[in-house]
């Protein structure tokens, strides 16, 4: 790395949908911007995670994949050149409002007059079930944690574990790929959209999916990293083999945000609380906004994240614009006069 | 109409882009709910006021036209079969949370548990300047306020009048178009986008629009409803004509709220408070969502109905449902453990 410092107005530290759409708000405003991820990719778990799954609730844009979504709002910032600055993680960050600076992982320097923080989840993995001779099967594939191409669960006999709606909606998708698929589950109840667990009930009776509940995963059968069998048991300890030569459990991410708890920024069981409507931390000229920022009501809807891009841009305006006011409507109020 | 009323979970006012994407936030929780509109088509001013005209600022859809933004809410919420109420009024509200009564000017009934008020700037129409024979000229179209086909403007000799963002964004949307373009404004200083303000900077420079700074319109010069010139005059009162058959005045909408402001909901100044986490007014039951509903920090921005209308939709869920937990995860938050 040079040592120069990157001289920035606004520091957007990942490059998600929240923050990639933070750049987009920053750059209508003519704030000048930096978008940093560890990631060697903008998209954050979009990309990483779930490229080729449909998200439903993305406003005017119905069942959107992860890897589409991302090259939508990259499209929408492409006028504007913003720099980014890849595969480094945001290690320190010191200073004041209007004046902070940024140190990372690989010596880079970013001095910057307000920063957003983006960060979603921090750094993701996922939860691992505790599995006698587990690493065996990762390492052949027969054991995977995200879907990446749907395409490649063609004709699988499948087990989904988990009752969130990453099992649900997986179970959804994969339905017509897979001869098989089995759902299970340690109760009968799923955490879903009610609408989808409409379909999971239409799926169900369609024999599609079978759901195997209440029951937990208790071993895998198979040899050599081929998996014949998923043995799962109910309350009682009573076991039963599904044979299946795939498992995909989903039991959530295990998330840590990492250096950031050490800047000086209040956190909450890996959230940050901010004011709602400026989306501000409890350092002045620190923003949190996407699903690692939380206030009375949240939801964790990517387009939250979009809204509260748009109120720390906002908010961020007069940091970088002391002397200015800002006369300023957006393109959606067009024909209603200023107040 | 008939004489039965409309059963429904949640009545939605206004049809515009607010009211369609609650509308499905709703539909997703499998609430039921009904679309109402005074218009005979659902999407409010993007389809009545400006269906051409881009906007930007919707996350991941770059420079959507605003027909297009409505074609895509409708896409999205087609599979739920929303049922709607066009062309009514809605008069009167009564009831409580719960158990609301509505009644339209067609003398329609709809009974429900929750409302969204999702009406925008409420009745609109254009603010008209006050010019001898205007009438004559709006007759033929030589004086207009809204553009609803770009084509039309097609080698025109154009005014435009006003320093808002409708005037600047529509000086650069018709500087192609039209043959001469003037841009008319009592001073020398827009409201807009910094980047928009960017642009007319870069179009005035490259001669493609003409500053007529610090002007107001004065008179408007031709015969039988043909325009030759239109006269301004600046602020010492010394007149200059500029030769165009075309004249579009963009100085606001003059908003009305109607009957809304007479059933108990407070207003201020055409706007409705609301709590910013739920969107709830002052009466139990009853939210507002999109350009009528304000709170601390508000930007009027279609995003924020977007947002708006996912809270207004997650808090009605318990007056609906008020014996089930909602358990429920985005499907962007997958892969996320719930809290």
């Amino acid at each position: 790395m040079t040592d120069m410092p990157i001289e920035t107005d606004v520091a957007i530290i990942g490059a998600g949908p929240a923050g990639l759409f933070a750049a987009f708000q920053c750059a209508m405003l003519r704030l000048r911007c930096l978008l940093i991820d560890v990631l060697p990719e903008v998209g954050g778990q979009c990309v990483a995670l779930y490229p080729e799954k449909p998200i439903y609730d993305i406003p005017a844009c119905p069942a959107v994949e992860g890897a589409q979504l991302i090259a939508n709002l990259e499209k929408q910032i492409e006028p504007f050149a913003i720099p980014r600055l890849l595969k480094h993680r945001i290690e320190s960050l010191t200073g004041h409002r209007g004046a902070f600076t940024l140190g990372t992982d690989k010596g880079a320097q970013v001095n910057s007059k307000a920063v957003i923080i983006a960060a979603g989840a921090g750094a993701f993995g996922p939860n691992r079930p505790p599995l006698d001779g587990l690493d065996a099967f990762e390492g052949t594939g027969a054991v995977q944690y995200y879907v990446r191409r749907k395409a490649d669960f063609e004709g699988r006999r499948i087990v989904i574990a988990g009752g969130g709606d990453s099992a649900l909606d997986w179970a959804l998708a994969l339905k017509d790929k897979a001869e098989k698929l089995y759902l299970v589950h340690r109760r009968d109840r799923f955490r879903g959209a009610p609408e989808s667990l409409r379909l999971l009930d239409e799926a169900v009776a369609a024999g599609q999916i079978e759901k195997v509940v209440p029951y937990q995963l208790h071993a895998l059968r198979g040899q050599n990293g081929v998996l014949e069998a998923v043995e799962v048991a109910d309350l009682d300890g009573a076991t039963r083999a599904l044979e299946a030569d795939t498992l995909l459990p989903f039991f959530g991410l295990a998330t840590d945000l990492g250096p950031i708890a050490r800047w000086g920024v209040d956190t909450v069981r890996s959230t940050i609380p901010v004011v709602p409507s400026s989306c501000e931390t409890n350092m002045p000229g620190v923003f949190a906004i996407g699903d690692v920022a939380t206030y009375p009501g949240k939801l964790k809807l990517i387009l939250q994240g979009f809204s509260e891009g748009a109120m720390a841009a906002h908010a961020i305006y007069p940091i970088v614009n002391p002397d200015q006011a800002l006369h300023f409507e957006y393109s959606t109020s067009k024909g209603v006069p200023a107040a």
